[in-house]
C-alpha cells in the first residue's frame, strides 16, 4: 500500500539499528529499505532486531551513494531535527503523511524520506537534496528521537493517513509526471555550467548559489515539461552566447 | 505538561526496554514512569538505552502489583494488540491522546496507560482493570510492535494533542519577505526580453510559453532574495550576449 514510499537511511553505524527500523516498517506496512554505505550490513544484529521483519531485511538495497539512493524518487524529505540557522520548507510528521501516504493504488510518484547518521544526522549537501525537512514534534531540550524511534513515528502517520484516504495531491496538475532527482541533478548541472557560461557564478559564491537555486527549483517540484523548457532556455543562452 | 499521564509497564523482561521506554518518553515531554514486577531494575543495560533520559528512570517508581501502581488513577488505559474475542471499549492512540492529554494545568484526573509483557501482553485480570484498551493502529499481519516503539507513538501522539505549536513553515521561515506581484510582473518582463534576446522565443509561441513560465514561478513562491538572484542571472545573460 505503501510501497511508494521509500525509507533511505545514511551511513546507519549501528547494525542493529537497521533492524529496528525493520521491524517498525513492517508494523506499519511499509517494505522498501535503502540503504546508501551502512557500516555494517548484513549482519546478525540487524536480524536480531527485526524480529520477524527479515524479509524487509533481505529485500533491503544498498547504495554507495544518496543520490543513488533517491534517483527514480520525484519527492525527496530529510529527516532532521529543528535547526533554526537552516531555512527550508518543513513539514512535520502528519503534514508529511497527510500530503504523501496517497491511496497507493493512484501514486506515480516515488517519495524518499531519508534519515541520517545516529550521532550526526544529515550533512548539508544532503539537505540540499531534500525538497522538505521533515520534522517530528518532541521536546525541544531533548530532541535526540532514537532512529527507529523516528521511523516508527513516520511510518505509524503513514499508516493512519492511508486510512483517511488522502488522494495524492504532489502539485495541482494533471498532465506530465513530475520529473525525478536524477532528471533534476542534470538540470543542476546545465544551469551552473549556464551561468558561469555567461560569467554570473563568481567560484567563491559557486556554493551558495547553487544552493539558493537548488532550493528554488526543488520547491516547485517541475513537470518534465516545465523542465523541457527550462533546459531549452539554458542551451539557447550558452549557444548564443558562442555566436 | 503532560504529568497526569502515568506510563506503567507491567513485568518487563528485559531492562534495555525500560531504558528506552524512558527516553522515548522524554522526548515527548513526558516523565512519570511506574515499573509493576520487572524483573531486572535497575540495571546497567536499562540506563545505556535510557542514553540521556537517566532523570526518568532514577524518578521511576516501582511497585509490586498493578492495582498499587494504579491506585491514584482516574482513567486506565491497557495498551493492547486487537483481540477480536474481547469485547471492549478501545480507543486508538490519537482518540487516546485527544481525549486525555487535556491543557495539563487543569486536568484533574490522573491517567494510567499500561503496556504489557513483551511476549505475552496483559493479562486477562489486568484488562479488567482498563476502562478501555488502546490500540496503534499496525499491520494486522504483523502487529508485534517492541515494547518502546509502542510507548513511543503514544507518547508521540499525546505530545502532538497538547497543540505542541509547530509553526507550520511550508514556504520560509524568517527569511526574506516575499516577492510583491508588482515585482514579479517586473521579473516576468525581464524574463521574456532576455528569452528573446538570446533566440529562444518565437514570437508565435510567446503566450504559451510565458503561460508555462509563470506558473512554474507563481507557484515557487519566490522571496525578494530569490528574485534579486534570478534577475541578476537575466541581466548577465543579456549583457553577455552584447560582447
Amino acid at each position: 500500500m505503501l510501497s511508494h514510499i521509500k525509507i533511505v537511511l545514511v551511513e546507519t553505524s549501528h547494525p542493529g539499528n537497521i533492524g529496528a527500523v525493520a521491524r517498525a516498517m513492517k508494523n506499519m506496512t511499509m517494505s522498501n529499505l535503502r540503504l546508501v554505505s551502512p557500516k555494517i550490513f548484513p549482519s546478525a544484529d540487524a536480524t536480531a532486531r527485526a524480529s520477524g521483519a527479515n524479509d524487509i531485511l533481505s529485500a533491503a538495497e544498498v547504495y554507495d551513494s544518496l543520490s543513488e539512493a533517491i534517483s527514480d524518487c520525484q519527492v525527496v524529505l530529510g529527516a532532521s531535527a529543528r535547526d533554526r540557522t537552516i531555512s527550508w520548507p518543513e513539514l512535520t510528521a502528519r503534514e508529511c503523511a497527510e500530503k504523501f501516504a496517497g491511496t497507493g493504488e493512484g501514486s506515480k510518484e516515488n517519495v524518499a524520506i531519508i534519515f541520517g547518521r545516529e550521532n550526526s544526522g544529515l550533512k548539508n549537501h544532503e539537505l540540499d537534496c531534500c525538497h522538505y525537512l521533515l520534522r517530528i514534534p518532541c521536546n525541544e531540550d531533548y530532541s535526540s528521537l532514537n532512529l527507529a524511534a523516528a521511523v516508527q513515528v513516520v511510518s505509524y502517520e503513514l499508516l493512519v493517513a492511508t486510512g483517511h484516504k488522502v488522494e495524492s495531491t504532489i502539485g495541482d496538475k494533471d498532465a506530465d509526471p513530475l520529473a525525478s532527482m536524477a532528471q533534476m541533478e542534470l538540470f543542476y548541472e546545465h544551469l551552473q555550467q549556464t551561468i558561469s557560461d555567461i560569467g554570473f557564478l563568481h567560484v567563491d559564491k559557486t556554493q551558495s548559489i547553487m544552493r539558493r537555486l537548488r532550493r528554488i527549483y526543488n520547491r516547485v517540484s517541475l513537470d518534465t515539461k516545465e523542465l523541457d523548457i527550462l533546459r531549452g532556455i539554458l542551451r539557447y543562452s550558452q549557444n548564443h552566447n558562442k555566436k
